[in-house]
């Protein structure tokens, strides 16, 4: 059952989703017209289906309004997979891995997302439970994943950088259907130093393309919670933060030790140095296997390129200071030295986290 | 002439001032009778005078109250000097300079604050022009101040690390009397890196104190615009900002050249490497000298601690994020993995920033 009052919240959002498009994209249909057509499906059904092109609007638009994120130069090139047809778990896992295949592009990293179907009145559509679509069963991050994996009588997870498998739940309070990805669905790149040749021996490390496959996109008052995206990485998130932070893989003493670097004492500085090597050592490495990759600085540049653009539409870029500046020489990256408009969180079309289940 | 308004608006503030402190400090006066000691002078004068009690106390949480600062753990050790009672120019730079001595304390810094002669109704004190007591004068950011003083006949400020004069003015629309700072109230740390021996030729130093002069402390409505302030450096503030900034000394091109980095590809983390050995010469050249300094990590353990502490109290830390975090591996101290109380720009005491003149 709906109640007259989430329909008319839904289309509330939908006819301002349809007027933001009409506004923006002369191409879009005459809004007027849209909105009683949506009006009278929202009437009989308690939803609406969008156009293919509203679709490809809207998850652009979401990740344009996405404030945590440095990298929305690109939004306008954004893949729209359009899968809302697909409601059987198998068929999600293998378009997942279709995704990251279609993603990886041989290295050349593409911006892709894969929209499944949305939730519907009284029938929430399937999830993913993992994080990202790639995530290592021993990254503490995981930590409950994995757990919760093994429970269901996973054998894996006792290696290190062992690739979870998929989880797709079909409904609320089902267990999840199990899918362990394809070898050739995901690309990794072991890690190696430019200058020291031991490095290689830290036998680590990481995968190429973050998807990030746990949020839901909501595009005028629609909620597509199974639409994994993903961009390329930049360096920072794997050097800086998923294989250096203390409540990760933790690897500052390591990489100090390898580089003969005093770690009793704060002020030889060893883990600025540490974290300097292991940066520099995943930069290089995915260069060195052609697979794309920022750097902080220049992605920071890049960031500050699409604000004047937006600007010259006339639009502003919310943006979260504390997620869009990176977490290594900040004070040198170019996005430091100023404040941004503040997040909206009541922006739409956006990428939403729900809780946990 | 004070109104109405202003003098219920300042005996409001008055009163909150001394109910805080009475609850704070049961050694504190009867808070009843001394809201109506300064009723009666209110309205006889159209303002107060603080007991040293109140000041002392109300500089104290001045400091805890600032939202962007790390440091604030020993608050409650911040040495107050009483210098009310002085309003001629020449007794105001004295005491700044003795102000410098006593906070370098042969290099073990000690957190000062001295509180000169406050506004009265129509009848603003004497204020400080210079940012800090001490700033160098081809430093980008005096470029105004250097300006000023060259227009106004000074013959320095041609030199590298020239210390600016100190400039009171002692009512608006006046022009400053100008002081040069004596030899023995400025020490200087020259720079030099423990495994480099050529970056002693880069010739750089920095000074020992930093000494905020350009803000107005506010007590109970009261406001002291010449109020100096000093704690003990982070390393980073000179390593990664006051040295490295593009618009502040800019020398990481010049440190990556010393190191024989490649700064033609950002990919090399030429940047992230100089800054690792800048600040590395400032901790070290700073401890080599026996002139205090805190490393970020470190200064930031200690910030946590604060917050512990205070909390213990039943008080809220307020934290401005992006200046708490340090601009060097942030990702890595232990501050950057939490947010904070957001700041409260009524909080008061506190310091604030005022318009340039
Ligand atoms: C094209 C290259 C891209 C780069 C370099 C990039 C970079 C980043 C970075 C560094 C973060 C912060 C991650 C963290 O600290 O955990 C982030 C967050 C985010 N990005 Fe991007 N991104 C890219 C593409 C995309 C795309 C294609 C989308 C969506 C279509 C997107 C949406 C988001 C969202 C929603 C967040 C916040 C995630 C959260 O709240 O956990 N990004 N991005
Ligand atoms: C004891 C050692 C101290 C340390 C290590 C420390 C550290 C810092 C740092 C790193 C900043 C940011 C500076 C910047 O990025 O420009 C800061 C800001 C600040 N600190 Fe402290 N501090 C200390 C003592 C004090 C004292 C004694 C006071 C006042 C009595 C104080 C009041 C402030 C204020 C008001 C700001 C903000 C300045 C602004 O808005 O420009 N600090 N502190």
């Amino acid at each position: 059952m709906t109640t007259a009052r989430s329909r008319a919240s839904l289309l509330w959002a939908a006819e301002s989703f349809v007027r933001q498009f009409a506004q923006e994209d002369p191409g879009a249909r005459d809004p007027d017209e849209r909105v009683r057509e949506i009006a009278a499906s929202v009437a009989a059904f308690g939803t609406y289906t969008h156009t293919s092109e509203e679709l490809t609007y809207g998850a652009r638009i979401a990740w344009r309004n996405s404030a945590r994120c440095i990298g929305r130069l690109y939004w306008q090139s954004l893949i729209v997979r359009d899968l809302r047809d697909l409601t059987h778990p198998d068929d999600i896992a293998y378009e997942c891995f279709e995704h990251l295949r279609m993603a990886t592009n041989g290295g050349k990293i593409r911006p892709v997302i894969s929209i499944f179907a949305p939730d519907r009145p009284n029938r929430p559509a399937a999830r993913l439970l993992n994080e990202q679509l790639v995530r290592y069963a021993d990254d503490p991050r995981s930590a409950r994943h994995t757990a919760l994996l093994q429970e269901m009588g996973w054998k894996g997870g006792h290696g290190r950088f062992e690739v979870l498998p998929l989880m797709v739940q079909v409904a609320p309070h089902r267990p999840p259907e199990c899918y362990e990805l394809p070898e050739d669905a995901v690309w990794e790149v072991p890690l190696v130093h430019p200058h020291h040749p031991g490095f290689a021996a830290l036998a680590l490390r990481w995968h190429a393309v973050p998807a990030v496959s746990d949020m839901t996109l909501e595009i005028g008052g629609i909620h597509y919670p199974a639409a994994p995206f993903n961009g390329w990485y930049m360096g920072t998130e794997i050097g800086s933060r998923n294989l250096a932070d203390a409540d990760r893989y933790d690897l500052l003493p390591v990489v100090a030790q390898l580089f003969g670097l005093d770690a009793r004492d704060e002020r030889t500085l060893w883990r600025d140095r540490a974290l300097v090597e292991l940066n520099l050592a995943v930069l290089h490495s995915f260069e060195r296997v052609g697979v794309t990759i920022a750097d902080h600085h220049t992605e920071s540049r890049r960031f500050l390129s699409h604000i004047q653009r937006e600007e010259r539409h006339g639009r502003k870029v919310p943006a979260d200071w504390s997620w869009i500046v990176p977490p290594l020489s900040s004070g040198s990256t170019a996005v430091f030295h100023r404040y941004y408009d503040p997040p909206d969180p009541l922006a739409t079309p956006a990428f939403r986290h729900r809780p946990m289940p």
